[in-house]
């Protein structure tokens, strides 16, 4: 079976394995304090253009999202997001399990507003009963969001400028941060340092074996962050292993152009499909397509490819979901072309 | 720098680099339900002779403490441990975060008695305000201990029989747990998956990059635990990895013999010192030595290795930690071995 | 300014401060472990026609929601309400601090029916990563709802048995449940602890001056229920006040003549709203009238009397409420009435 | 059977009754927004020569602490206090339950000394691994101690000083503080107002039929508390009720009046055990008597008495605890004068 239903089917992109092998004897101090570490920190602060981040490593998005979370709200506040965003649908409940609040607002393209934000604080704040309801401090956004899409510059400064005049915080989740870097340049990370108080610049996703990057610009959230981390069994002991792969990647830009790679491929299954008439769930420009496809030609992919039943869309009617990464091969994606053109 | 401060300080096992390389490129699905974790699975319900075990994989230790103990208490239960043990000490409080309080009990060696447990359940029990004083509905044992020691078969056998008796669980964490099997073979897997209701098999220390197998035999343990794992940030997305590092580490005994080896150069280390004349701090038999050394010593150690501060003993002495691992290279004991005899 | 706002605007029915202070020099010993609990929990059983139902009182009805729904729910369990329901909406996130996600279904009367419990169950049994997904375990449902309307028993029948036939188990939060047994009395005691697993009858809002008794029917929900209640700050040290109120309310059936009484008031306050042409909000047949008035005679009558701003309608138009409750002084709605005639 | 087993077996004092009784009808706004909680407020910060300490009004001690200390800690932080702190021991884990570590010192007399936090938080901050332990923020004391003690001005003002200095905050637990007040003149409310961050003025075992008044005298702590009450389940519907309680009973300083006579009333009681030749298990001047008696003369008391079994002396000696109250009645006191001097 050759897989398309996730960004997480292989190991790491070989630059990866092949720091991981060559600094394999090194001796560290654990627990991310060591010089590789430090190394990849700084050449994210430097990245960012943002030489005060706070950057911590931690295993995966889960981790990542409670982590900021938890340490960003005060007991008796909550997290605005997308109805689909994942810490509301996928995660298990662990924001609640860490005593906080989603709040979800509705969204029909995974995307939500600067005045749906707004609106959610006003409501808050005009009602004569404010204490007894969970106050909003934080907003939650995933960029690319859960269904592909993309924030526009604009759309995030005007999250931005709204979360900063209510006083709240805005997060955005980069689970797929290198697949949308590459599909849409304008939105880059000296740009989200700028716009976030935090995000996270995802790497099981892209290219690494495991590793999510937390950049923290405001300077009161940075405070015990890995008190946090230890507490919330986020803090690795060969922490070592999170700066080796995160260098790895971010040498000579390869966290970009390998995500460039993906999204072309991508987009080559995306146009192979509509050009055999098969309508869009949602369009896309990164790494995920999202198509509506008769149940039998499902069945049909399905005998030799993996992937995502998304939902039903009719009796006769699926949606799908096919997702390439930085490992995937040319050749699979040339199988599937092939395949696909045949249907 | 040469490290002796922790078991945590390398890479990998040489042979577990070699299965992530060779594995690198396979595609697999996500979050351990794949065929790599499958293998290893069976092989610990194999070794550990108990085919109806439960297996699950996580990153570390923390969050094997804590997924057990949360999973296995409810809201107002707690924890009886040695006030010296890892979940009491040093995880900030990890357990404290899900809810449960952790029931300190006084320890001198590391370890709790079954004795203990019996007096702690009884003064609960036999109070008046029983429903104002958390109940004690679970032990957690280290093996070894954090201060390297070792159960015995008989104490293992004692503690299991009264938790049992007394409707109690018996939790062992085996972060190091391949130092234990190889230093004492009588508590061996088989015996461990007997005594307890869960414990887990080290391996972040004990030469994988990184990754704790978590083995529950109590069937009412068993049950929903992979919601509990997602919802606390520990179902790594690339599960396959715990998977080939642990099959790895256990082909041809590689997990004792690897340790044994490291238990060996643990002892050398302990003689050195005792052959020198300075005192053990406490007397132990696997990887950890810890030892009574005046202050211009330690002070001179430090020049070149990195060695674990254990604590005053008196104003011219410090107890202090070394450790060895799976990782330690001959190299490195010979060198520190020529230094103490020419202290 | 006389009071409509809410029904906990005075302090208690004269029957049950005369009890109060008849019983005030008694001693007892505390906890509710009393002779005066034992008594008011018997009465509960026999009304309730259960002899073998936990009763518990506390203090308010936030207590008892939380103390049901974490004592009832796995760490990763959620519970199932309608979008308006008093947990999800007004009560700062208390069963989110328990660790617990409610799990809000869209509501256009404040009741959820049958068929969207099954949906919303199914919808995570069918997903492949159910475990990824809070699992919904129970349901909460109020009766009075939050916006005055009722179940009727088909409604209640087909909830139970829907909860039941997927294992999940039902609650009812009855503050205002004494208008409830007023108003419809095909709803009555034994009839919820036959299709429940858990409810509360409230007290606060139909005549104590406090306190809600719970009733746990479910033998697995009862178990050390009283440890929850410590845990959660909500076992009252003077306890016999929960017995001696409510036994003072129960006497008689007083607890649903009283609340009929309310009833029929606000009926009258309803129908003259009515008459004068003012359309209804929603239409309910207990305490509580909502109502859409002009702004002007929102302002006309707030110089007056307190009443609850529930929303805008339009520029000209706002939804209020009026409520009654189990001590509302009949000149008082008269004066009211008198004052509608006139608008 | 005559109780002198607790502070909390009677009713509230005939002025708190006849309080309750006078302002039964009148119509206020709920969650103590009213004018009635308004001015026992204000009493309150009149009484404490605190012009800015925010008041809140809760109805159980566990809620005032679990308040407290988890509105002051941050989610990695824990509260010192002694190991016979009510929170370390009496509460079902409450504070854990909110996600904190109880860090108990050891205490002998029911208190902790300035220089035992000292050294815990010297240990912390020493520690290399400090961010894997939980960090001490917050001092919790009980004045009254537990075990009848008080704390002399030195000594708090010794714990304020160290608190201070080191940035903790000092919380003291007044569940019993009229019984202090009335005791040792020289630890009054300005004083506790000017070396505490937040203190709580016991109602419920001090004549209130409920109630505690919470004064938080640190403007960091004071903002939102609020939220904090109803997310916990702690804001009381008709919050009135407890303003009328507590203005009755600061009304001519009738809460220390009746304290101080209650304290004479277990000193009378004290003496006459002592007169008997019987020991005093710990020495107290406020309201409650510790001693050491034979069983069979424990057994003889019990007979017409219910007292606290405190623990077993030796096969042939209990520890017992007898309690008086601002409720018990001299008739009680005498007829108990009377028996012991017939022992």
């Amino acid at each position: 079976m050759i897989h398309f239903e996730c960004d997480y089917a292989c190991g790491a992109h070989p630059a990866v394995m092949k720091a991981l092998v060559e600094t394999n004897s090194e001796q560290h101090c654990g627990y991310s304090e060591d010089e590789r570490c430090d190394i990849a920190r700084q050449m994210i602060r430097d990245m960012c253009h943002c030489p005060d981040a706070a950057v911590h490593f931690v295993v995966g998005g889960t981790q990542a999202n409670l982590l900021v979370i938890e340490a960003g709200l005060r007991s008796f506040e909550g997290v605005l997001c997308a109805d689909t965003g994942h810490i509301n649908v996928h995660e298990t409940g662990a924001v609640e399990a860490t005593g906080h609040k989603v709040l979800p607002l509705p969204s029909v393209d995974g995307k939500i507003r600067a005045d749906q934000v707004r609106q959610a604080v006003m409501l808050h704040r005009e009602d004569a009963s404010f204490e007894h309801i969970v106050r909003p401090a934080m907003v939650y956004v995933s960029h690319p969001t859960e269904i592909g899409t993309l924030y526009t510059k604009d759309e995030l400064t005007a999250l931005s400028d709204t979360c900063h005049e209510l006083g709240l915080r805005l997060f955005v989740d980069g689970a797929r941060l290198g697949y949308g870097l590459a599909a849409d340049e304008s939105v880059d990370l000296p740009f989200l340092a700028k716009v976030c108080d935090a995000f996270y610049i995802g790497g099981t996703k892209c290219g690494l074996l495991f590793g999510e990057a937390i950049v923290i610009t405001e300077p009161s959230l940075q405070d015990c962050f890995r008190y946090h981390m230890k507490q919330r069994g986020a803090m690795l002991a060969k922490g070592r292993l999170l700066g080796v792969q995160f260098e790895a990647m971010f040498r000579d830009n390869l966290y970009v152009e390998a995500s460039r790679k993906a999204n072309r491929q991508a987009q080559q299954i995306k146009q192979a499909f509509v050009d055999k008439g098969y309508p869009l769930f949602c369009d896309t420009i990164a790494n995920q397509v999202f198509i509506v496809l008769p149940n039998d030609v499902v069945a049909a992919l399905q005998q030799k490819y993996v992937i995502t039943y998304w939902g039903k869309v009719d009796d006769a009617h699926a949606a799908v979901r096919l997702v390439t990464s930085v490992c995937t091969r040319d050749e699979d994606v040339e199988a599937l072309l092939k395949d696909i053109t045949a249907l």
